[in-house]
């Protein structure tokens, strides 16, 4: 299969169907692919090769739809961008990736000098904005006019169908690629666990969609058929709103976003009754969170994927009916049909049930590797299991509890501690909004658990009387020693807590 | 991903859950597993090397169940023999596969001598009946008790998993070769349209299950979770009463079976509410039976697949919702997600909208090609798309219309007949139960239009009247010029009306 044979069944079938609306515009199937296939003419004019990279930085969009699926109708290579990244950071992946070609929004049109200054060979920019084009770029909507309509490369299978810049939130950027089996992959084995779409599916994007999560639900709904319906961005209110006006079934959520869905004063004020499922990933759901959403949103399914951008992504699932189950929301579900799943230890060989190890993978969803990087391809993949970086364990019904990033792990006295079970203590208190913890070092102890917290509104409580609440649930050793109090959590585009700048900036003190 | 793949992830998700209900007997998910690496790894110790054939020749059952995967899993590859088959015919398909293991039930063990003597290679026969194995015979429950578990061989993706020896309804046989990314691939296509399944479903066998038809429902099942129960062949009796015995949700009948399931009389006393979803194939349903079917099971959705051995074997579907617009019961439905679908004329060209030429498909699923028929296979597969031999058209929304089998086209005085246009004429008449149309040898026309009409309990109808009425709905020249009245359409295992077998036989008279 291949990125845009839903397209073409789109036109078969559902030809004047509406397959994306974006504020105003609405577009049918069959005008989709029109405007697909000049764009994709457009940039084999303008030097585009088979393999070639073509970038993109922008807001959410019927023109990232666009982008999408007319850069594999050119036989070129997607590479989202990071729409949180500085400069330089952009600039280092377009050059790592030797991508020459970037189309951009109104958003982030300021940013291309910076860019170019830093890489000089970027040549071509592509302005999707509704303004005119800035100097130096062409326009998108021109390019569509004048170009003639481009044949589709139909390349697939194995073929390199993007560069995936990962997140940044641990180490240096690596491109991660993926052939158009490995996305597809994911999409169908999710798809078929239950979560089907069809030509009645409405989804609705507002997490970014340069991130895989979200990607993730745009591959299955452009597979199996529906309708896009895109926010620039993700705002409590507007998601709200959209899912009212445009009777959404579907859609990605982070936690945070769920949190801040339900949290906004107003909500009964709006029809929510056709959101039918959520899925949501990028991390785990506080249990108090997510019953609240299930109180808040009572027709909605709730879906949890984890993954991560190597895994195209999907490897696990938590079904909507093992929400039901309290002990499961700590879990991220069981392999979904496409993966295989197993817990190991550093020699490779599988832990037996409940034992903690690092969670690997193996299945066609698996990347073809990092980009020119064959040392650290190797390291991640080794007879054939993408090894996730994640440590967790497995239960005797197959669940699987990621218990935190094996380095983020703190050793404390020379016990190890996972991150995540002391947060997990500590979000069950009342006063707490939300949590992170990570090792800082410590002169008695070599590192010491620390807890970063945001309260709830109007909550008072010390970090002493959080310290005794943790050791309610967890060893003493494993409770926070120290407690910091803050407004907010720096997080990511995707909605990651930034763990690692945490941890720089506390070491640093 | 490969044939067993589900296998292992029932034993690490559902040990202890039921897998097959076979009479009295029903194993866990473990229990099948472990009997599966016994089997496998008898059947190493037998000789079986990677990609040597094993075939089997059995009504349906748990141990049919266990072969399905134990032959993978030893690295071996299948050969489901059809049941229908004379002797001479199983003998030409073993012989022609290389096949030299056979497993045989209490049914068909008394064939073996027979088998033997016309294919003096056949070394190994298992016998898988209740019974004491036949002199010459190995018991398969003894191999199973003193075998070693084998590991499981892994072959997947490319690697051929199964010889399907096509029907017999057109021309000699022949093996077609499905590698395991065939199945797999029409197994999440059509799971991802819909028809998902998962641990709580409940897959009643009735349909013989050397047909892919039903093959396609197991591996659906067997790739995502749930319990099979087995009936060794189809009664309309024995079907109600596992459906409600067992509380199955979904079954696979050809529409032969819908209608003696919903004619036997006292079928109201049956509990039927669990079936959810039947899938019906191998021929269109007459819209009385389907009306009268949707009235008799008012819980059940119906779903028709459309396609054959060599495209492992989905193709179209026609969705529970599209049985909703009587207009379209004539159709095959639309292509799956994974699957191409065009009409073509004699040259490849694409037809347009509404004429009709030869159905093609082209996908992940189309067979590896013919058992050693280069020739065969380079006339059926070209540039990728496998000429199915079936005629129909494509309307504006992509529904696919099976017009015939094109050789089974009657031409009669210069003009084209299609015959499912004059069936489809004649099972609108109340007196008809079932008929089929050929054309057979006429001095003035060439051919001419031959009915074969099955009436109703105490219907009296004339061919004159029958003729009569066809012309209320097709041209003159469609109308059958002769009409036979029979009591049986004779019928192949999979259900479908041998038209070659009536056409030899009228021809001959």
């Amino acid at each position: 299969m291949w990125l845009t044979q839903g397209l073409h069944r789109a036109v078969q079938q559902t030809p004047g169907t509406v397959m994306t609306i974006c504020g105003k515009r609405t577009r049918t199937a069959a005008e989709v692919a029109d405007r697909v296939a000049r764009l994709a003419g457009a940039l084999r004019d303008l030097g585009v090769q088979d393999g070639d990279r073509v970038a993109m930085l922008a807001l959410n969009s019927d023109r990232y739809h666009e982008y999408l699926l007319a850069v594999p109708w050119a036989g070129g290579v997607l590479n989202l961008v990071n729409i949180r990244w500085s400069a330089a950071e952009i600039a280092y992946s377009l050059e790592d990736s030797g991508t020459t070609v970037l189309l951009v929004d109104d958003t982030f049109a300021a940013m291309v000098p910076t860019l170019r200054a830093a890489y000089p060979k970027l040549t071509t920019v592509i302005h999707t904005g509704e303004g005119p084009a800035p100097e130096g770029a062409l326009s998108y909507e021109d390019l569509i006019a004048d170009a003639s309509p481009a044949a589709d490369a139909r390349r697939g299978g194995d073929d390199l169908v993007g560069v995936f810049y990962t997140g940044g939130t641990t180490g240096f950027p690596k491109g991660v690629k993926l052939s158009h089996t490995n996305l597809i992959a994911s999409t169908l084995g999710t798809a078929a666990s239950g979560y089907a779409c069809g030509p009645g599916t409405r989804l609705l994007h507002v997490a970014p969609m340069f991130h895989l999560a979200d990607l993730a639900m745009w591959t299955m709904v452009t597979t199996l058929g529906g309708t896009h319906v895109f926010l620039p961005a993700f705002t409590p209110a507007g998601t709200a709103a959209a899912i009212a006006e445009h009777r959404i079934t579907s859609t990605l959520l982070v936690p945070t976003m769920i949190q801040l869905l339900i949290d906004q004063p107003g909500l009964a004020d709006y029809d929510l009754t056709s959101l039918t499922s959520v899925v949501y990933g990028a991390s785990g759901i506080p249990q108090p969170v997510l019953e609240r959403a299930m109180a808040a949103l009572p027709d909605t399914s709730f879906t949890q994927a984890y993954g991560m951008t190597e895994l195209s992504p999907v490897a696990t699932l938590l079904s909507p009916d093992d929400h039901q189950t309290p002990e499961l929301l700590r879990s991220a579900g069981r392999a979904a049909p496409h993966a295989e799943v197993r817990i190991v230890d550093v020699d490779d060989t599988e832990l037996p049930r409940g034992e903690v190890g690092e969670i690997a993978v193996r299945g066609a969803h698996v990347m073809l590797g990092y980009w020119e990087k064959p040392e650290e391809t190797a390291a991640a993949i080794r007879d054939g299991w993408m090894h996730t970086g994640d440590a967790g364990y497995m239960d005797a019904a197959g669940y699987v509890f990621v218990v935190d990033r094996i380095k983020d792990m703190i050793i404390t006295g020379g016990e190890n501690v996972y991150s995540a079970e002391v947060e997990n203590a500590l979000a069950r208190h009342p006063a707490v909004a939300s949590c992170t913890v990570i090792g800082v070092p410590d002169p008695d102890w070599g590192e010491r658990v620390h807890a970063v917290v945001v309260l709830t509104p109007d909550a008072q409580v010390t970090a002493d009387e959080l310290r005794a609440y943790c050791k309610e649930f967890i060893a003493g050793y494993k409770s926070p020693r120290s407690v910091e109090f803050v407004d907010a959590l720096p997080v990511s585009g995707a909605g990651k807590i930034l763990k690692r700048e945490l941890r720089r900036t506390r070491r640093a003190q």
